[in-house]
């Protein structure tokens, strides 16, 4: 049942930057408002916005053995994505594991459980964005499984998935629909800031939108 | 069912700056402790201490609509003031709202709900104060009510009441009370003001407020 | 029931300063991964590191009488330890407690219940871990004890036991303790500071800790 | 600012009557899908159904000393309504004040904070709904009011205004729209009687209602 | 992106059937300790024990519209499995839905999110596991999903896999799995049947599963 | 680090029955509301009330080994009190276990974690108060002590420590305490019973605790 898959197909490193690019909202919205997990995800410090491709790691509550399996699997432009089998806040992870993970070309890491050593993970540059920060730390004694689909903080996800990560939460993008969704993403930012001047100059939603007719059709009453 | 209050009645400037100035805490001791929000609102970036005449919005989970009619309701110095009718943590505003809200003199949003486009909000210097922070976004399909009385996070809320928010939290004052609790506020940062320095200088609060004589009454016993 | 406890023995400054530099999460591996506060311990701002003797307090919901007491009891070197008799967020402990207490020598602030005035001890430099952020604050009616042995945050604490708090969050170490695991504390350090370089030169964890026969001996199979 | 209100209109008997028979979330849907409780509201046992006038008390933490004072403020058919000025698990009350209160007519008890007692409670039937279950007992020290507006696990409510409970949980109605909200109630247990019937017979809610049509529109696919 | 799947593969119901009498626990280990959904999915009422075909369904906060068309795609034995696109707890679902899909054959409700009329539920006889009890009901305007892989209460649900419940709990078996692990919970539950009788008669796990050399081992010490 | 202590002393069994029979309400008052563990901690079925002597277990998330260890130290009418030494809700517990430990005269367990088989042991009448109840079971791999110290849901309880329970939850009585515990507990049944005959009768609580000249001196207005 413990298994470790070697082979696991990415989106091209273009598309992937052009995500990060885009930020966590505004995929969420070109892909159908789909893909974000749970809202507990917070980063450790603010600022960081980042796109990899996801390498899964599955382990027991409070057993980071697994961590060290995964790095190997790691390739330059990868984000780790961990989940344990069972709610844990323990800190897994902590400045040696980044250490590891960033001379490997990690660009960060997703947890739903805890993490550890924030002020050096800060200073180091390297994101995380967990459930929990904790000190206390786990044990080496039970195998979990590396690059199977898992379910982090309410988000299905496979190896290769490309995850968006920024100071909103984190999205998933199924590897297959990366190119799709970027050029979405692009249209909306685009649209946007046609929207952003005309809203900064006052002009109302209601009517930049449209909006009054289907509100008074469905009841709206002023008093 | 759905209704837009448009005539509300606010507090003075002047008074509302007075608050904004005293600050939460001292609001909330001077108001003989009530009207604080639910401890678990945060604001999205520290360091924000403002007050405004509260325009109220009640939409449904997960659908924003709402917050383009009460927009249109602002006035200068006003703050949103959002709950929804059940709970949810989907981000129901971000950076294109607030520009809109901004741009008709809007000082900040409270919502027992989510926010999104944080570091936007933060660089445009838009405060926010909210249960959860979620690129998850809405939709627009079903009416709510603006300016009505509402319940936001455990605290009964009125168009037109004062809401003063800064990094402890938020603090709701009842519009004909303002003028009375910002006297009051303004008092109790003058006598704080005394002790502070006295207690700076290492006096005890048990000689300073008398407790001594109380403490033994009540039956404290030193070993 | 409501006692003091005035002689309280403390651990030597100079290891309580060696446990402050040596941080929670290696203090927590130090001692056998024991000890931690809850996760849900935060500090009210970012970069604080600190040790020093635990002044313990046990007082009832929504009352910080006690407070006042202990601070009386407080040495140069120490911390304010606070428990609730059950669970309360109120903001029991700001800026003019806070001033007292520094006036006396205390290096911070352990309360499993809420705290106020964040942005004037920050500006003080005055460090809180706390379960919550809130205005809300406390009457004077009902007494509680000082220096007796507490429950905070789910870990038992007796009156100069040394907590060390950064920002991972906070761990306890027994002051007769104190010395061991400040010695097995800077042993790991040094240990981790080699591991880290040949981390950062790429060497994976699973050949620098032997890991590849152990996971093959417990079926780790790779596909 | 600590106050009891003795003169308190209630809604008729009769009505009060028609509303507990209508259950929770009928009354719900028929005044417009407002006036829930927070979900956590839960029943100490299972099948109490219930409606009365509200006796509002609002106190501090831990400390129910103003229960014993609202006691003597309830008339036959009454409920009390119970909410801390700040949140609290606390059992405030138990079988000594049910005892009282039922002597003097008491339905019920709702209560956001803890209750204990339960096995009591039950073999009395004296029904409560409360966010806890909670041995741990309060102190009688500080005051609180009676018959105030309060909110009450999220909803504002006013003495003398009814309060129907189940099963489902706790939903407040004004006393002034009791009657109106009676006849709606009514209104749609006949209409869902018959639709009960016609749903029980395999008739589909998609036909029973005319649901194709609006579905197809809005863009529903099967594939 | 609203879409219904109508050709639902299913598992054969003899094998369904042996799931269910194995019951959640043992299912549960039976596949390798996977596929439990989160402990706060709780039944309505104690002593149901079912197995069933999943009928998916993804809908938005505060809308049960997809539950009418999921109704529809009900066979004879199948589990209606419920998932909010952002958490909700609404009460979805009541006993005019239920007498409807049971009039269809269904066998029990999964939700993650609330569910109402619980009175009505339990004397139906139609069971549900769900995270909240609330009378608070819900719109018809916004349209989701009906058997898509989704996820509900932390598991990855397709339709057609084999849903267990119990006093314990819900797990999710893969429908091409159904049959293995219906064979390997047999042999499970033949084996701690033989277990049960030694242990009942004093023998101790230590002994029956030979611990005490492993045990020894790792380092306990007995003193 | 890893130890099972074997020599515990016990409180007398005529004693532990008389703490059972005044309950959890009446023990915590009568020993200064103090010793109540978390109000999460509830029994998976309702009626039974217990006492008996603490057996301490402190274990890793995920890992039930220390519970078999547990077991061989049971002495008839001894309580286990499991305490994980991080948050975790898996199923550490269920009907093999307990089969096991009813053989040596246990009366029941206490776990600040989950337990399952909950409809087995409701049928053994084996009583169980837990944080959750989950099918989600555990490995076996990591030690953890017997009979140390621990802190169980916010208590702090040592080996031989008499553990009282019932449908309010669970309070800790110090050995040592015991008799004199049990002593106050049933004096205050006693005043309780003629209390509850008067309040029966109808007399105030204002009246029968002469409250009302201490209410009128702290303030309390009647209107």
């Amino acid at each position: 049942m413990a298994i470790v898959v070697q082979n696991v197909v990415r989106a091209g490193q273009s598309v992937i930057d052009r995500l990060a690019a885009a930020g966590v909202a505004t995929v969420h919205e070109a892909q159908g408002r789909k893909g974000c997990l749970a809202s507990y995800m917070r980063p450790i410090y603010s600022g960081a916005q980042i796109a990899g491709s996801a390498v899964t790691i599955s382990a027991p509550p409070g057993d980071n053995w697994m961590l060290h399996v995964a790095i190997e699997q790691l390739q330059d432009g990868d984000i780790l994505v961990f989940a344990p089998t069972s709610p844990c806040d323990n800190g897994y992870f902590g400045d040696l594991l980044a250490t590891s993970a960033k001379a490997r070309g990690c660009r960060g890491l997703i947890i739903d459980a805890g993490v550890r050593d924030v002020r050096d993970l800060t200073a180091m540059g390297f994101p995380v964005w967990s459930k929990a920060i904790s000190a206390h730390g786990t044990v080496k004694e039970t195998l979990g499984s590396v690059n199977i689909p898992i379910v982090c903080a309410g988000a299905a996800i496979e190896a290769g998935d490309v995850i968006v990560a920024d100071d909103d939460g984190v999205v998933v993008v199924r590897r297959e629909d990366a190119e799709t969704i970027a050029v979405a993403a692009e249209k909306r930012l685009e649209a946007e800031e046609a929207k952003r001047e005309r809203l900064a100059a006052g002009e109302l939603g209601l009517d930049l939108y449209s909006m009054r007719e289907r509100l008074a059709e469905k009841g709206l009453k002023y008093v």
